[in-house]
């Protein structure tokens, strides 16, 4: 079989991503609710980078050597010792522009450094606000491409797999996709793409419950709503930024 | 919240595992395309046990200690100094009655000792030819129930992702299922519960392409026909032995 168009695999957890050829491929790092959405938004609005971090000391210690912005949550309340929390309505343009958000972010951020540390070629971050903007990347790149779901703790979730979903029903017809994975997040997708908001709460996604259990259904609404932070987040140096096109 | 139903969790592929509470559960293994609709056959038709090994020298250590019959394949051909394969066609009563199989099966045998090592209750194997007879069984055990997909090579497949989803619109009601991939399983199966061969022939699924290209696809019918070997395969002392109802 001769097939000019790169591969497509969609990952639906961390502990998954050893068995993928990750070295030269593009790498997304979906993370829907809320760290993808957060850090394109803020990007979108002006920041000047966002550095992801797994934990809120190393938040902290690279705020402070940076005068950055520190964020994150556990159990949705701002964490101790930190600034602000995970909502991307936290990251207005009259507050974020100019400025770098150290953001903690449990799940994105390890898949992140599992791909970084498997020799991914590029890596970036997609979300709903960003959709169009991480397709039309990766048709331009011509590259193997992971779409890489941070999952919960490991755990497959639905909201993760339904944006790999909807990537692959944009770009199909330019990748060569013999992925089971990547079948399943397209139909899943397919049956969810007329309401994202209605599938989740009908399917009493876990993550949907605990988000509406602290009172952020304008977050989730936010998270699930297509390309109004069309922006691409790249990572280089340790940080995200706007990847820019050549 | 207080509830009294027992828990369900779906497992996509035996990496996965680990993330979830396996002591004290029932874990059904299943590897629809062909093991686990083997076994269930084999059982069904008179066999007195079929032993589950991981590589094809113990296979035949150990059917030489019992005298029991060797099977297993590699790349769709028996597998060199094995006696039979993977096909269910070829365990039929007049053939299996009174035998001992030896199968040699990678995913399955893998998952069922993993299952085996973090303490599960109760093992047993789940297809679409002993369908009702899992749902019957599980309904019976008021225990937390694991389904397990054995996966191809730990990436997750189809099949069993969709048998797993056919267990689940049947039992659900009697378990608390706070799982994403429980109802990503449960889509799935709804969407192609009608015609499930022309599924996984729609959906270009990996495993329907292996063995279509061996031109099994006889096999491939006969592992999603349900209830046509209506017996639970149950795991003790080492072999699958058919579970005998109380």
């Amino acid at each position: 079989m001769t097939n000019s168009k790169p591969s497509l695999h969609t990952v639906f957890s961390p502990s998954l991503l050893k068995l993928y050829e990750v070295k030269d491929a593009v790498v997304v790092v979906i993370d829907v609710l809320r760290a993808t959405s957060t850090i394109a938004t803020a990007l979108f609005n002006g920041a000047n980078a966002v550095i992801p971090v797994d934990d809120i000391a190393k938040c902290i210690n690279i705020s402070n050597a940076i005068g950055g912005i520190t964020a994150g949550e556990r159990d949705g309340r701002i964490a101790e010792g930190l600034q602000y929390g995970n909502s991307p309505f936290e990251y207005p343009r009259e507050f974020i522009a100019g400025k770098t958000l150290v953001l903690t972010t449990t799940n994105g951020t390890k898949l992140l450094h599992m791909a970084l540390s498997r020799g991914a070629s590029h890596i970036i971050t997609g979300s709903f606000p960003n959709y169009s903007a991480v397709c039309d990347y990766l048709l331009g790149q011509h590259k193997p491409v992971i779409l890489g779901c941070a999952a919960w703790k490991d755990r497959v979730n639905i909201e993760d797999t339904l944006f790999a979903g909807a990537v692959i029903s944009r770009i199909k017809e330019h990748f060569s996709i013999q992925c089971d994975s990547s079948r399943i997040a397209e139909m899943l997708y397919d049956r969810g793409k007329d309401d994202l908001y209605g599938f989740l709460e009908s399917n009493d996604a876990t993550h949907y419950r605990r988000l509406t259990s602290y009172g952020l259904q304008e977050d989730l609404r936010y998270c699930l709503t297509k390309d109004v932070a069309g922006i691409v987040p790249y990572y280089e140096n340790e940080r995200l930024i706007i990847h820019k096109q050549r």
